[in-house]
């Protein structure tokens, strides 16, 4: 039983702006490993190679201590500490997105609190914390997430939540399966990016309820699975060239 | 006789950010049926699925119960009251697009008034009413037009005009036929981006006044066929491909 | 002898976004007419279609008064008065790009005036007057320049510079050859945006002073054709598909 | 021994938006000739040409005093005392990139400082001086670095920093090899991106202190190679197209 996802995928594709957030998808789409059954002491993450370079036999299996199972001299990414101590106390995740989303860095540095305005950012209505690893690793860490101790203190910070900010670094999204994994990234994105544009326009911005934002989540979980069909039409016709 | 448009296919593109406008038209371009004579008792919608995947076999007909006639195991969209509902209302009304357009989210949650700034975007002259779900539904709704109820709330607030703006969800814009539907759609976008920086610029806007945009109007209505045989070709190429 | 630029190609570019400004000089480097050896009492402007499906048959020639020479029957644009009255009073023009530049439409519609902030704008030194149109066609025109003497009063307006806006609309942009009023209908569009985020920086914005300028123009005005032979190829490869 | 990049290849792709800067990666990771084993007295720019079309044929060597040694008639960049007089005062350098990056043109004209506000960008630790042309050249320069005393002041500006903004002009970005003065390129584009945006949500922000920026530049150091393999692989797509 293995539980797992790309992190890198997603990340690389952001970088370079928002108007390639589909070809995000569409890598991960093609590489996605079907939810497992339920939750393991296993994990997968690709091996430390840009992400759209990324094939089977790129991917690594990594247990909870975050060390890998049969390494072949494949080289690991830094911060995998960040996916496996999360999964440690988190059994309801299977998937884990780590990105430097580049709308969420503003809010992850300053006291701006990240809500939800619309309902397809519905999910974020637990609240968004911002973890500041001043606080678990002293005034002169590197800003990476790159031993146990880092990764259980994110965790803890992230809490039973869908996402949680990095502050100067980036984000961390989980999800109970890959594609929910990616459509929380995307729209944590677009939210923010919103949220940004609403609150230069002046006056209070009405946000969901939480009443709302919970209504709104589950009636949407049934059409996240909507868009994998072209997902996987498009890694296909991309793997054909 | 039967009016309709293809709702998904603007909506999803234009979540993708503006850089992908012209693929939306496209696609609409190509499956657009031919305005009906004159109003009628149905409508035509896709069923729940990808835009970009639409094919004819995916175009269902619905009366206005919103209603499918021939369902033969299609899923419908949840959100098809909008349509339903506002076709009833509406016999000058031939097409509807439901999106999330970005740039027009953050004007659904504040109180800034959307006004048309230059000639393209003059059709907003009748003022562009915000639709709040808690007024029709009550304050623990899930956001969407899931019943008869809330889509003839939704007709309502729109009452006459051209587009109405969906509190924390999107908007809805309407037309006498498809291309003026997502011409609108497109400039509605467009003017809320441009109003949004002309506000950040500071001092007073100069917005069309209502006689300039009622003429200005008048005058475009000719130009919007221009694209369309573009669009064709464009369409033709793609599904060449 | 005849003068002449495509106005229409240029602007429906624009309006797509920032993202696809090089699609729109691919287009008019392929279309380009050789600037002539000197001012003549005739024009060239594409009769009105989608700019991208322009090819030499559709190149109309106009005299002074706008009126075509040979029509063939071919579609007029009903602001073609813009391109006449300029060429009429101002000799030295050879090239006329009217465009719906996205980021100078704040500027067109607030009192905020476009300044030069770099060398690449430079040539915006001698100011950017805005066309007001109710100044000179009343408060209920339809925003067009759709006759002559709305063609006079923006060439006035106009006078001897570079760029005027027109509040509502868009922009008029003119040059001594097809090239140079690309090139500045494209860093018009990025000056704008670039002072709209430095203004948004708060404090005293450091703007090119005229005699840096003057200067900075006169040095560009030799690398403006290097980007051709580019342009060129990129022609002939796209019509080679 | 020759140090050298290719100038305008960033350049370019910069100026017509972010979307776009993949673009300038590959091209770069075609042409960047491999760094060299120690500083030397020479260094390897392109002929002034569209960066697009470069290929070796159009690598030229210059000495120290930016002389072109093998000139061959080719046409050389004005501003090539840029990079002559830096390399001549930092033996560390062996790649330069001038551009025109958008998002950094706003704070060369401004007050604001360019701080670091992720660890992407953790290099520009630092600090960004702004180089005033005026307080080398005075008051009636024509903005460019056309020669070895602009050059010179220029150098002094940069001192012993990874990055120096040019007022009204754009920047220049030094690193000890290719890939990392890319990477920088990008990163000082993005990071004044998101330091804007975060600027605009109101409150203090938190940038990395020196100490978290210096250890994170030195964890980064190691994944700058990664992407390489891929601009390789598209280099080499690109160029059999």
């Amino acid at each position: 039983m293995t539980r797992g996802a790309l992190p890198g995928v997603v990340e690389t594709v952001f970088l370079a702006g928002s108007g390639r957030i589909d070809r995000a998808i569409r890598a991960t789409g093609a590489l996605a490993p079907e939810p497992p059954d339920k939750a393991a002491d296993r994990y997968l993450m690709s091996r430390s190679i840009a992400p759209e370079l990324v094939t089977a036999a790129d991917i690594m299996e990594y247990d909870l201590d975050s060390v890998p199972v049969d390494p072949r001299g494949r080289a690991t990414y830094l911060e995998r500490f960040i996916h496996g101590e999360i999964y440690r106390i988190r059994p309801d995740v299977r998937a884990i997105v780590h990105n430097h989303s580049p709308s969420v860095i503003p809010f992850g540095v300053t006291g701006a609190q990240l809500r939800p305005l619309y309902h397809m950012s519905a999910f974020l209505w637990p609240g968004v914390p911002v973890f500041e690893i001043r606080s678990a690793g002293g005034p002169g860490t590197d800003m990476l997430i790159r031993n146990p101790a880092l990764g259980q203190a994110l965790a803890r910070t992230l809490g039973a939540g869908p996402v949680a900010l990095m502050r100067g670094h980036g984000a961390v999204v989980v999800a109970g399966n890959l594609p929910e994994a990616v459509f929380r990234s995307v729209y944590t994105e677009i939210n923010a990016r919103l949220q940004a544009q609403a609150m230069a326009l002046g006056g209070p911005v009405t946000y969901l309820d939480p009443e709302e934002a919970k209504k709104a989540q589950a009636s949407l979980a049934g059409t996240i699975p909507r868009p994998r069909e072209l997902w996987k039409r498009k890694a296909l016709a991309a793997g054909s060239k």
